[in-house]
Order: structure tokens, then sequence, then C-alpha cells
């Protein structure tokens, strides 16, 4: 099985062996060419089969020094095979995330092995509109205009806008961001929390993380888009939930683990907040028998808020350009501070 | 009947009287009694009773001199009463509506007399939040969602972001600019057009209406936002329809005149546009044997784009805001042009 090629590549000074899904070298195979003779490709196909210079190889022998772990492959039957391949590699220098977290001990375990890490904001565009098409819904009565349409009855419902409303921003990085760019548009006024306070010109005010009890009772909506680490876990726990201002909706868009799932359940059922769109949850997928289906004032979604169609190209256009930089020895963007990811060591 | 205060007022030099409904007085008592013996209250209550200096006086005896038609009167079951007691008022010289449009008969009648008239925009803001909401919802495939979460099922379902889509906007006054505001944050190019193509910050083009056809065929959102009149009756027709994009949306916030409506059901019936989000129709309340209602492909809400929970407040600032303007001799903002509101004459 073993082929010519396979203990060529990955050596200092000769190509960068680069492992790519096959249907996403598909679109870029143009680009890559363009690197010529400084790039060697590593292909896995659906089947979760790796070539080089088109011979088969295994993933003990595949040794890549640079992976492209992007959605495609994540969401296609050959994401085991592309995790291997990337834990089995022995040189492996450099990874290029589709994602922005990196809370999957997959991500872990490549910076245990030394690898460099750099993530994507590119769902950040989705991942707003999102969040916006949720409190909109949720302010406009979607749920009783629709059942004023079923039952074919002119029903005039008056409705609360977004100017003047209050948003507090829960990490306001890439997300955050694009959610309060959007919410200023409509007249509201944002609040981002975050570990570094400083000011930002998307929003009225920074507070830290430490600050959200004195903004949480004035906040008409809390979006969470924090990462998930030891600090931010069950962040919105009962003494949260219970700061909440009446009629206030909460948005999850960050991790299932930023919840305390039953003390929001007892949250919702005592009136505070009035509604929840959530995104993400402590079990995915949701578990059939959860609660959270068929609450009256819960709307759920299947982690898909960062599913949007631009995502993809500006995905793709990152990694480009991130290999560009790697090829050129340049500094990568959005590279991972590895002591901000959690390790199996620690 | 007719008490003392009946023939007072109302001649000029003396007190200005105007008619105002007694629940909308109450919220603005003070400031009303602020202009002190410039100004008689003419107060209709609930039932459409007169009462000046608090004697109660007849339609015949009111003589109101100025009018604040809101939308609290016309929302209730004085709205005849009121406008009977403007008809027929000798020297009415000044209405406020809380509309943006004139299309309502009553508008020309009033201009026939001689009455200037002042529209409002404070619905503009509600609006614009109803347009992105109805547009978010169509692009998230809101209905796949909430199926989704009925059938308790975890279904990841890939959505259309706002982000690079044209909107064309037709009728960019205070809604249309609203609108363009919000769907420029999100990323998207907008397109506006209206009478005097004249360009503005919030428009990436303005277009004339007779460059229509020219801009339907690549706008994924096209908004009517225009007023209703002879030129723009049935704009919307089968043409128009027919030169939209694949996959487009159609939004309906102006009047129901805008649109043919059997040339709507066709085109939606063919394919294109893909949705179409209506506030409002060529007959209200929608019959209920209309095929809108239960069209799989339409939104329907009962001309309440507008009835957002800041309109009041912004409706009751530019009324007092008039009002010191007309006590003052000064100009009036948001006047109309008698010569752009059909009247009984024309």
């Amino acid at each position: 099985m073993s082929g010519p090629a396979a203990d060529a590549g990955s050596s200092s000074g000769g190509p960068t062996r680069l492992l790519i899904y096959e249907p996403s070298h598909r679109r870029i195979a143009k680009e890559l060419a363009a690197h010529g003779a400084a790039l060697e490709l590593l292909l896995m196909d659906e089947a979760g089969r790796l070539t080089l210079g088109g011979v088969e190889v295994t993933a003990e022998e595949a040794s890549a020094e640079a992976a492209w772990a992007n959605g495609d492959v994540f969401a296609s039957g050959a994401a085991r095979a592309f995790m291997t391949a990337m834990l089995k590699a022995p040189r492996l220098k450099w990874v290029q995330s589709a994602a922005a977290g990196f809370d999957h001990p997959v991500f872990g375990s490549l910076i245990a092995k030394g690898a460099r890490l750099t993530t994507s904001h590119g769902q950040a565009v989705g991942m707003a509109d999102y969040v916006l098409a949720g409190v909109l819904d949720y302010f406009q009565r979607g749920g009783e205009r629709r059942t004023a349409q079923v039952e074919s009855t002119w029903r005039r419902l008056p409705f609360r806008e977004i100017a003047g409303t209050t948003w507090l921003i829960i990490g306001f990085g890439a997300i955050g961001q694009a959610v309060a760019q959007r919410a200023r548009a409509f007249g509201a006024r944002t609040v981002g929390a975050r570990r570094n306070a400083a000011p930002h010109p998307l929003a009225d005010a920074v507070i830290s993380m430490r600050a959200l009890g004195d903004h949480l009772p004035v906040a008409d909506v809390v979006v969470l888009c924090a990462p998930l680490d030891a600090a931010t876990r069950h962040l919105a726990n009962a003494a949260f939930l219970g700061a909440m201002k009446s009629g206030a909706v909460l948005v999850n868009v960050g991790r299932g683990g930023l919840v305390d799932e039953a003390a929001l359940l007892a949250a919702l059922d005592a009136g505070t907040p009035a509604h929840a769109v959530l995104d993400v949850f402590e079990t995915e997928p949701l578990p059939v028998g959860s609660p959270f289906w068929r609450h009256p004032r819960v709307s759920v979604t299947a982690h898909a808020s960062g599913i949007a169609n631009g995502q993809d190209a500006r995905n793709q256009a990152l990694f480009l350009e991130n290999l560009g930089r790697y090829l050129a020895g340049q500094p990568l963007l959005h590279e991972v501070d590895p002591k901000d990811v959690p390790t199996p060591a620690n």
C-alpha cells in the first residue's frame, strides 16, 4: 500500500504537505496550483481514503505538515478519518480550522502535538443575522402573527421595536461585534462584555465579565457568544437569569455549556427571561426528550446559526491567505494562543 | 346644547381651538397647558362627545382651527365622529396626521376645505423592523425551522445571509431610508427608487421609477413603500413580477393598491417571487376567502407593520413641535404639498 511518494515531503526544506478534503480541493485547485512545487497535496476523499500524488497512503504514512480542517469535511462521513490523519501526523505544524471556537478536544490534542492552530470567524456574519432574526421574531410576536394567518383572522398586533432597547452582548469578539453592528442600525444601545474591557466603536459601553450583574437588570436582549471555558461554564445560572429584566430575551449562539439548562427552564417557567432563542445545547443533538423542544417560550435550532451561504467563501479566502503566509513564513491571521486551548495535559 | 364657549375661539387673533382626542390629551396636558391662553381645547371623548371648556358642543358648533388626527382616535370608536368634527369645521386651518400616507379620502376633503396637512413618519422605525423581520425569516427558512422544532428533530438548515444581497427599495422616503439603514448594516447593497433620483447616503444607488426594469432582475429583496397614486397603482403587475430574480422576496408595507394581486398570485404559483411578505391589501381587512391567507409562500399581517411601541412617542413629539411652530407662525415639519393629495375635485 505504501507508494513512492509516501516518505517524501514534510521534511524541512521540501514542499509543504497539505492535508485537504478532496471536494474542498476542487473549488480551489487553481489557487493551490499557483504555489507550484512549494505545495504537495494529500487528498482525502468522501470515503476517508488518502492519496498522495494519486497513490493511496495510510494515515500512518500520510504525515501532513499542514491541514485545512474545514466545514465540508467535518459535515461529511470522512470527519473521523480526517481527524485521525491529523492526529497521526508526526510533524504536523499548522491547522486552519473553519470554526471560531476551539473547545473540541481534537484542538487540544493538536496543540499538544505542537501544531499551530488558526481559527476562522467566517460564521460571524450568519450568526449575527440569526441573532437578529430571533430577536425580531420574538419582539414582533411572530407566533401570534402566524396563528392569526392560519386562522385567516385580521388581527392587528402591536409589537416592540428594537430602537431604544439595550443589548448586552457577552463575548465581544467577531460574532458579538457583528451583532452590535446590526443592532445599532436599528437604534439599539449595545453593551459588550469581555475579559478586556477596552472601548470599542461598535459598543456604547464595554464592560468586564465581573460587571455583568450591574447590566443584566437593564438589558432587553442578552446574547451569549463567549468562548466556553472554565470561567464561562454555566455563566447563565440561576443568579444570572434571576437578575434579568422582565420581558427580556436570551439568545445563545455560543456553546450549550454557557447555560445551566435546568436553571433556564426554571427561569422560563417563572417568566424571566420571557423568551429564549437557543442554537446550542449541553448535549447535541438535543435529545428528543428535552423540554426545550416543546417549551412555548423557546425557539430551538440545531447548532446551525453559522451555516449561512457566505461562510464557505469567507473561510476559503482566509485559508488561502493564511496558506500564502505560512509558505512565506509570515505571521498567520487568527492564530490561537496555545495556552488558551484546553489540552489533554492541563 | 350650545354653551357659552361655543362661539368663541378660532377667530383670527383669538386662541387657537385645537380638536384633540381626550385620552391623547391626558398624556400631553402639561405640555399643552404651557401654551396658556394661546390654546383652547376642544376635547373628544371615547364616545365621540365634544366638550369645550367642559361644556358639551355639537360638531356644528365645535369649529376647530387645528386638529391632531392621531392613531389613538382612529383606532377607537370615536374615529367617525372625529372625522365629522374636522369636516364640519368651517375655519379648519391645520391637521396633524399620524400617518405617512394621505390617500385616504378624508385628507383630500380637508385639503379641499383649505386646511394644511402635516404627516408623520413615526411609523418608519417599526415598519423597517418589520421588513427586516420578514426578510430574515424567509432567508433563514423560519417555517422549516419551526417544523423541525415541532417534530423534535435536529435538522441543520443552511440559510441565506443578507450580506451581499441587493435590495431594491421602491419609495425612498422615511420608511425606505430606515429599511436601507438596517439592510446596509447587514452588508446589503441598497438601491432606492423614487421620483427624484438624487444620490442619498443610505443608498448605493438612487434610480428613477422609470429605471425599475433594469434593477428588478438583480434584486434579491424588493420592498414596496411608495405612496399610492395614479402612477404607482398596480406598479407590481405581471411585467414587474416577471422581471424579478429567481429566489427573490417581495415585501409590501406601502399600500395594497401598489400590487396587482391576481398577478402576484399567478407569479407566486409560477415560482417568482419565491416569497411575499404582505402587510397591506387592496381590500382590508383581507377577506377570509383570500388565497393569500393560505398560500404557502406568503406571510400575511394585518396592516400592522407600523404599530410598534415607539411610534406614539415619536408622533407626539412631532405634534408638539408642529403645534409650537403653528402658534408661532413658523414653517411646519412634513407639510404636504396640496397638489400631491387627491381631492374630491381632481
